[in-house]
């Protein structure tokens, strides 16, 4: 089953360390595929993605057309169960009053020597949404990226997604009406990220492109951006879990399979200062696998990426669980405050037995869209500032340019730039 | 020389379309040659170092170490004119001052049914800072990347440039002690970007690369992205200058060739609403252009890139700025108020008549590391904000636990993830 690691044991660091560079993704090669996708739906437009969506997902534009009716989503939204619809609207609204706590103030203000300078806070103009097909076409996925952009303010939400057979989720369609996505085509793969950044007669060109993608799409990313922004190329999920000996068993063990059930690249991690506890969460690991549908998805995922670290007191774990990063860390422990003011780097801390990570997914409110694959060092989960962008206002009058100008041009000098010099020294009849 | 485009003209629309997709750049693929580079950093680490450097700087690690030693800078900051470290003194002043305001406060937050939840933000421990050699080793761009990163927090901030033949630029050595970065090496080229991401005997890796670089280390950021965070890929600079015909045409001339002197690549626009105006400063640009040093970088960018558009009023040149999306847009106007409310898309606006974008460049207080290429429409400048990353919090009791769980337990069901349900129905003895 998982690997155990004995943070007592004399290799390890060793095999820490190794286990913290374990790759858990194959990265296919698409991107000279990709390359081309990209230049034909730039050349052609609509008849390119009616062409691959022909051939990838067996629609016809001619019969159905690329664009989602409002009807079409009238009749999805009548199918979906309606405690499902209600648990979407609980979600959205405390999703949308989590977010709009992170709307950023503009700050614009006098120095001391009468300099106006400051930020300018302004959404983007128009984002857009990839939403992939088949079993990872998440309604909740759909909440946590199209939300902040609303609270932010951007005008256009265009959201992508592909469909077989002419199919669509329709929970997907039910949570975007309810987060105010108004603009849906039917199309995904790299041919949908290329209409979204290049735009095609029927697509207006947005400045922006989020959601999760398989290699395809994620290549695209990669490749457009530049032309266009992106948010993070996300990788599979993972939880640490750091407990002691007074949880129940079955409740771990059930979150650490939460995080398997994902993807067969997903990481399930628990840290504990008691062997026994181990053990025992290792023993109910195995017996509630049999019980779940996606068994075999959670099995290879626990198998080939699990692990249980052993540590001779729970505050041992913090320094580990700051070099891990999780995307996900819960502390399951009688007093999580102590531990948690020494964690660093988590994507997200779910503090106490009683927080599975299961409810930051859906409805604590805040993201569910977090940094993977250790990058909680570096960065953060989606957020309203993934939305709008920051202008930085500058304003001197003639008194602060004669203030500021010896300084300016003494720089300028030493960096050998002329006309910077003389831009400033101009205007006060200086030598530049 | 430089393109005229008339806002009236019947062809305005076709012709400004192709001139905003207008590629100032090379893209030079060296994806190859970077990719074994950094694989022969991470197989050999230091001894891959000191041969690249012999083979492209010119250096001995055996004659000179390979980190600068405080004699050295010592030693640098003596020979650096007292009004040039003057300068750098009040820059830092002011780039610190300002920075500090953007620092973002962690909000913690009960709500209404009791559920803790927030956002928590910790300092990037280790930052990497790329410094270009030769004529790009500007001292300015050494403060401006580095103490937004002291601001933050960052405990640890390496900075690697690279030594043609040993010699260092002492300027950037004075502006790094200023900055307070106290661990510097003489290496360039993708090898330091490679031994940042992933360490070396000597140098520990970072968790996030920032700053300019050529072709080969634009590209090794973007290889190693994902191991680390980097800032954005800059590309060559550019101004837009929206003036009327009260200012002196020499004034914005060289504000024109300011920008145009920084790289062939670079692009100065004018905006007027008088084409007398708009001629006048054509005319300043080339009397000017021949007292230049770099007369022929700025000369090039002028006659490639520059564009003076005419407008029938200056209100008509906001949508324009908006789709050009500067990286500086300066506004030489009366009531440049006016103009500003409706500029969008700009990394930094510069107001009034009085305000060369130059200022920014060195004493404003504000980042000079902004979004080129239209990436305004999507992105912000450099702050403090990029040094930072943001965890969330989120802690139910057993009361919030109850309250959430169905809508949680409902969703998870919809998306087929059984231990999703189970997680938080075990919780509650419920079915999952």
């Amino acid at each position: 089953m998982a690997i155990w690691l004995d943070r007592s044991a004399e290799d390890f660091e060793t095999r820490f360390a190794a286990f913290l560079t374990t790759k858990r993704e194959v990265s296919e090669d698409v991107n000279a595929v990709v390359r081309d996708i990209i230049a034909d739906v730039r050349a052609r437009g609509d008849a390119a993605l009616a062409d691959y969506s022909r051939r990838f997902d067996g629609i016809d534009f001619t019969v159905l057309p690329m664009k989602v009716t409002d009807a079409e989503i009238d009749a999805a939204i009548a199918q979906v169960d309606p405690a499902v619809l209600d648990a979407l609207h609980l979600a959205a609204e405390r999703i949308e009053k989590h977010h709009a706590r992170q709307l950023p103030k503009d700050d614009i203000y006098e120095d001391a020597i009468g300099v106006t300078l400051g930020s300018r806070w302004t959404a983007i103009e128009a984002v857009g949404l990839y939403v992939p097909g088949g079993t990872a076409s998440y309604p909740s996925s759909v909440l946590m990226n199209a939300l902040p952009a609303r609270v932010a303010g951007v005008e256009r939400i265009v959201m992508v997604v592909p469909a077989q057979a002419g199919q669509l989720n329709p929970t997907v369609l039910a949570a975007a009406r309810i987060a105010g996505v108004k603009e849906i085509y039917r199309i995904g793969g790299a041919q949908a990220v290329a209409a979204l950044a290049y735009g095609t007669e029927t697509i207006a060109p947005v400045a922006k492109i989020v959601g999760p993608g398989n290699a395809y799409v994620a290549a695209a990313k990669r490749q457009v951006f530049g032309t266009v922004g992106i948010d993070m190329i996300a990788g599979p999920s993972e939880v640490l879990v750091i407990a002691d000996a007074n949880n129940d068993p079955d409740w771990i063990a059930a979150d650490l399979l939460a995080q398997a059930e994902h993807d067969m690249g997903a990481q399930s991690i628990l840290i504990t200062d008691d062997a026994a506890f181990g053990k025992a969460v290792e023993q109910a690991v195995e017996r509630q696998l049999g019980t779940l549908s996606r068994a075999e998805t959670a099995r290879a995922s626990w198998l080939d990426f699990g692990a249980i670290i052993l540590v001779p007191d729970l505050a041992a774990g913090i320094p580990l669980a700051n070099r891990i990063a999780a995307e996900h860390l819960e502390l399951a422990v009688d007093d999580p405050d102590t531990l948690m003011k020494d964690v660093r780097n988590a994507g997200a801390i779910f503090v106490g037995r009683h927080t599975p990570e299961v409810i930051g997914d859906y409805v604590g409110g805040s993201n569910h869209v977090l940094p993977t694959a250790r990058s909680a060092r570096f960065s953060s989960g989606l957020s309203v500032l993934d939305y709008v962008k920051r202008t930085s206002i500058l304003r001197l009058g003639p008194e602060q340019l004669k203030a500021l100008a010896p300084a300016a041009i003494a720089l300028a000098r030493s960096e050998g730039l002329d006309a910077h010099g003389r831009s400033v020294a101009i205007r006060l009849n200086l030598e530049g």
